[in-house]
């Protein structure tokens, strides 16, 4: 398995990342982005007899306009791949090459909630930087040796800058006001030049501070005594000022505690050794759990990606908490919302109130519904839309970015989905954070989701069998879609999905007991136990007895066979509520249903690849990483299917499609065609792993 | 000649540009962009019979992606370049095809002095936007047409998106908060799309919300009913709010009047009328000279560039106006500052004084000079840097961007020159702006930039014969360029260069005026009308009688010949000092030797292109447009060689070069190639035309 893959290196919340690990100019320091920087990024060191440079393989050689104008280059040759390795986890990033081991260090930890923290809790977790350490071992040479540390951008970028405007001892590099890698360390110092070779080769060093539009590359410079061994440090740091948001004007939390990134850098230099304490504490979350390595990587992988993609805004003085999605950046995607659920909870579970309040209050809307064919002359009700913007526009009021009109497929609404992924998402929060204030101030708001559930149901409450049977006036004469919209009918299309069925079955439990709690509301969890019911009951009829599945559209034209009919299982488990997945308790006869439905759909060549991957869909070559973490947890934890194929093979299989050549650069991505990231890449819905360490 | 170049359309001081006029995706509304915005404009027109559209050809075909998804596509083609005409003036641009008319209005006029202006004035003028009107005349068809003007971005910029954060009667589209085309019309309305063809095809029109990061253009559809002509009026706007330099923290000057794109629009709609107006009675200042054709287009062409490159930004508080160079973006590059005098002291004479001050006060310095091949213990003195900055980065104290270190040709230092160009600048404003109070706030500095000067010349006042001799310490042991930087030694050298040198004695001649009208300066004035004499009478001496000619470098081994001898006499004439440029008077010697020398280089074969084009040295193919306009004026109008070569076959020429088909896509460029623009493109320098008007 190869160790040249990208990697995240990302604050929390500053949606920015120092990407690199994939060979070539594929990495760098990107903010806001959709994909690694594209920089070359020279990490290297002097050869011992000074007649070249060895650098980490993150760069790629390129023509050098005016090369030897400044002195005469010496090569910057790569170390040899044997002699690279790399330890990967969750907050630190080792590599060692030769004599230098260059360490990043990203702490992985609960942001405090805003409403509440001090500004110095929260400083200390939002500084939107990450540090790094490169250790070199001149002990056995007896010249100085130079060491580097740096990047080049592009022409169509703010300027390259040495950071000429600070103090020693600090000497940095960036980009204009975005971007920065600034040390205190001492022998080290600031250099721009046209290339690095420019940088290395230069007689004069005042030719350092060379800033011409072709001056695209600038390093931190280290001087190496003979016979020591040296450590440098560095702060890497992002910034965006002010308004960064259109549609509603909102800035960056952080922007509250630094008004320049020349205070970023100072920051995180003088709180470095306890960054990169917390930073090494972090690794204890995956390393001290029975995972296999498999499942380490992917896991680490994942939450690495999520962060890159966070964004923590200020929003008229109030918290906004926005997870981009990935390369698409669109911001809270409520069907990725749910999957970051288990994070979430676990990790900052007020981000999970931030952005059901903020859904509920902005993005809900209320539709009328229509049979096939028909016209949308049934009553509706509340639902949600898909998401609250993209790419830092934010959506208007009660409408998303991506959903649009008229549509069967993708790109059409997602009502009916959304609806139950806010309900088991805002049912979820208020039970597992026991939130009562919150949950009985939702209650209202509850009711009307459960009475739009059932409308979608059918308007006749005798036709009712807990199905989705009409589609809402939002697609005009169209109907609605799945979170799996790119995939094919099976799992893309939202009316009698069998897997959208059993996500409603559990919204609907999940409300009966909130109601149950509640006097004035027993007739309603009296109506949501009848729906849960319904469902289970229509569930156990469609099993095709003689196949031993459930089609994955339940009385349409559609044999395929899924895997995630058993994904809505989960959150019974997660909200405590796992008597109801007991195969002798009341919801027993479905649940064995779906027992037999997962033993007749795992093998090879319906729901599992040739290399032992899982297929979500007999009937697709896409499958979902995020999907299939997530599914993996159902079957082995709640339905006992512990073996090899719901295990290790499978795991080494994932692991391996996000480690092929194609999905290097992307580190982790979440739609595999035959295990090729063709779409959701650079994603960060991936932390449905981190069920994996409650398995 | 072709119409189809592109045109900027820019507000002053915004460092931004609706640029358009070449054929395909080549302009677009750039903000701080080194080239056009590379962006597909759309302008067109339902055909009559409602079967596709016709548009201005700014746009290339494309692969669409999900062509068809939302209503049967209707092709959009090009109009017929006959069928196409354009009116291109100094504040007007407007555009016939078919049955419609697109005119864009941007003012050229003065800005008042931030210092001591009211906001209402400062506002008005500087408000960053152009005004757009779309005339679509229906009145022969009996169906109701649809006309559209929109573009679209690349999926790495912020958000396309809909003003629907805007209430009636405003509807608009734009990228994230950076720019925006925004209409009050009625029947006007916005939409997003994955393509021009998604939006003209839609069934549904709710589908013009789509905000996918594939929806990226945006046009504003403009609904014309049968038999009328109706008149659509837009503000094309652009925005950068906060925080724009890095080394010193700097915001627009504009941040102070608006705080979002949206006021831009509001107010540039509000005033709409009254800024048209302004625009036309702009073209008044070219249109009422009597100059020929190819000169107003070049003029006009030339002032456009430069307001593209201009940014008035706000520096704690005081005013900080920046010229950007074009592509290279570097800020007041103090050898365009001297070309940019004469359209400046006409226009905004408080510009010249802002930049002289920043210079003086932060990028000044002094050094010590070396002979060639010597060490560096001469003493120097003062010079000014190269530069401010580039790219929105405010150099550290001291120090350009530009100039690097132990060089003998291109990036070495020009410490010279500028020292020459401060003097001339700082006199000229001096004298011409009568500002006598600056004048004697200045003084000292302009005794030490006479003594400066003359330690260049010679560190022995008996060997000073006006000629630069040493160079800086800056080049440690290289030596100075000029302004021609990339030309060859001809212009390229500045030592013993006949051009600084002439430049130097009108340096000395306004020292020596402005000296001369303060007794305690008596001296300095005596001092400096001796290194005037003795230039003067070098001159003379280096003339060589046989050739008829001065060699460029005089007294080495450079037998160019080069027109811009004769650039420096530009000073004394526009400074008033009419007096020394007398064939009779008391520089007379000089003036008719270099009558001479202008005689006998200006031929074709040596300093003439094939063309007729003005070739400024005989031993280089690079010859640069905005010196050939200054070099022209001198020679017509201070040497009074006005014939057809020195006008309208040499402006032919030179308009031709700026009509080539691979120069269309630049606007106005400084460095032809044999008439090929390939240095310094999107240029600002080209405003020394407007010396033309005085003829």
């Amino acid at each position: 398995m190869t160790i040249f893959y990208n990697g995240f290196h990302a604050p929390i919340g500053a949606h920015s990342s120092f990407t690199f690990g994939c060979k070539g100019k594929k990495g760098g320091l990107g903010l806001e982005l959709w994909r690694p920087a594209d920089q070359n990024v020279y990490i290297g060191l002097e050869s011992k007899d000074g007649k070249c440079f060895e650098a980490l393989p993150f760069f790629e050689p390129e023509e050098i306009p005016f090369e030897g104008m400044f002195g005469n280059p010496r090569d910057i040759t790569c170390f040899k791949d044997k002699d690279i390795s790399r330890e990967y986890k969750l907050g630190t990033d080792k590599w060692k090459a030769g004599d230098i081991e260059f360490t990043v260090y990203s702490p992985v930890e609960s942001i405090p909630d805003p409403e509440s923290a001090s500004d110095m809790d929260l400083k200390k977790i939002l500084v939107p930087s990450v540090c790094v350490e490169l250790v070199v071992d001149n002990s056995k040479c007896d010249r100085e040796r130079i060491a580097f540390f740096g990047h080049d951008t592009s022409r169509d970028t703010d300027s390259m800058r040495i950071f000429d405007n600070m103090e020693r001892p600090y000497q940095g590099i960036g980009i204009g006001n975005s971007t920065a890698i600034v040390t205190d360390s001492k022998n080290a110092f600031h250099a721009q030049q046209m290339s690095m070779k420019h940088i290395l080769s230069a007689v004069h060093e005042e030719n350092w501070t060379f800033a011409l539009f072709l001056a695209n590359t600038g390093s931190i410079v280290c001087k190496v005594p003979p016979k020591t061994k040296v450590e440098f440090r560095f702060a890497v740091c992002f910034f965006r000022p002010g308004m960064v948001t259109s549609g509603e004007a909102t800035s960056y939390w952080y922007y509250r505690y630094f008004r320049d990134i020349e205070s970023v850098a100072r920051y995180t230099l003088e709180n470095f050794e306890d960054i990169k304490a917390r930073a090494v504490k972090s690794n204890s979350i995956i390393d001290d759990n029975k995972l296999n390595d498999a499942q380490k990587f992917q896991l680490c992988h994942a939450v690495r990606s999520y962060y890159g993609s966070t964004q923590l805004l200020d929003w008229d003085n109030r918290p906004f908490w926005v997870v981009n999605e990935g390369e698409y950046r669109m911001m809270n995607t409520l069907d990725l919302t749910i999957d970051h659920l288990f994070f979430e909870m676990s990790m900052n579970p007020w981000v999970v109130k931030n952005t059901l309040n903020i859904f509920a209050s902005r993005y809900s809307y209320e539709d009328k519904l229509h049979l096939p064919g028909g016209t949308n002359s049934h009553p509706g009700g509340i639902s949600f839309c898909h998401d609250m913007g993209s790419r830092n526009r934010i959506s208007r009021p009660q409408y998303s970015t991506y959903e649009a009109y008229g549509l069967k497929g993708l790109f059409s609404h997602m009502t009916h989905e959304q609806l139950v992924n806010w309900t088991i998402c805002a049912t979820a929060y208020a039970i597992k954070n026991k939130d009562k204030a919150w949950e009985a101030e939702k209650l209202p708001l509850f009711r009307k989701c459960l009475k739009s559930l059932m409308n979608r149901d059918h308007p006749d409450d005798e036709k009712r069998t807990g199905i989705m049977k009409l589609d809402s006036s939002r697609t005009i004469d169209g109907s609605e879609i799945t979170t799996y919209d790119s995939l094919d009918t099976s799992l893309g299309q939202a009316r009698s999905n069998i897997y959208i069925v059993i996500k409603g079955w559990a919204a609907y439990s999940a409300l009966e007991k909130i109601f149950s709690n509640y006097q004035e509301y027993r007739e309603d969890a009296q109506m949501a136990e009848k729906q849960a019911s319904r469902t289970a009951d229509s569930v156990c009829t469609f099993m095709d007895t003689k196949e031993g599945y459930i089609h994955a559209i339940m009385g349409e034209d559609c044999n395929s066979q899924i895997i995630p009919a058993i994904e809505g299982l989960v959150f019974p488990h997660f909200m405590e509520m796992r008597e109801l997945l007991d195969e002798k308790g009341k919801y027993g006869k479905m649940i064995q249903t779906l027992k037999t439905h997962f033993k007749t759909v795992f093998k090879k060549g319906v729901c599992i690849f040739p290399d032992g991957g899982w297929k979500l869909s007999s009937s697709a070559e896409n499958s979902w990483l995020s999907k299939i973490y997530l599914n993996q947890f159902v079957a082995r934890k709640i339905l006992g299917f512990k073996n090899d194929d719901t295990g290790i093979k499978a795991d080494q299989a994932h692991a391996g499609w996000l480690l092929k050549e194609e999905n290097l650069y992307w580190a982790w991505s979440d739609q595999m065609f035959t295990g090729i990231a063709k779409e959701s890449k650079y994603y960060p819905r991936g932390v449905t792993s981190f069920l994996w360490l409650n398995e």
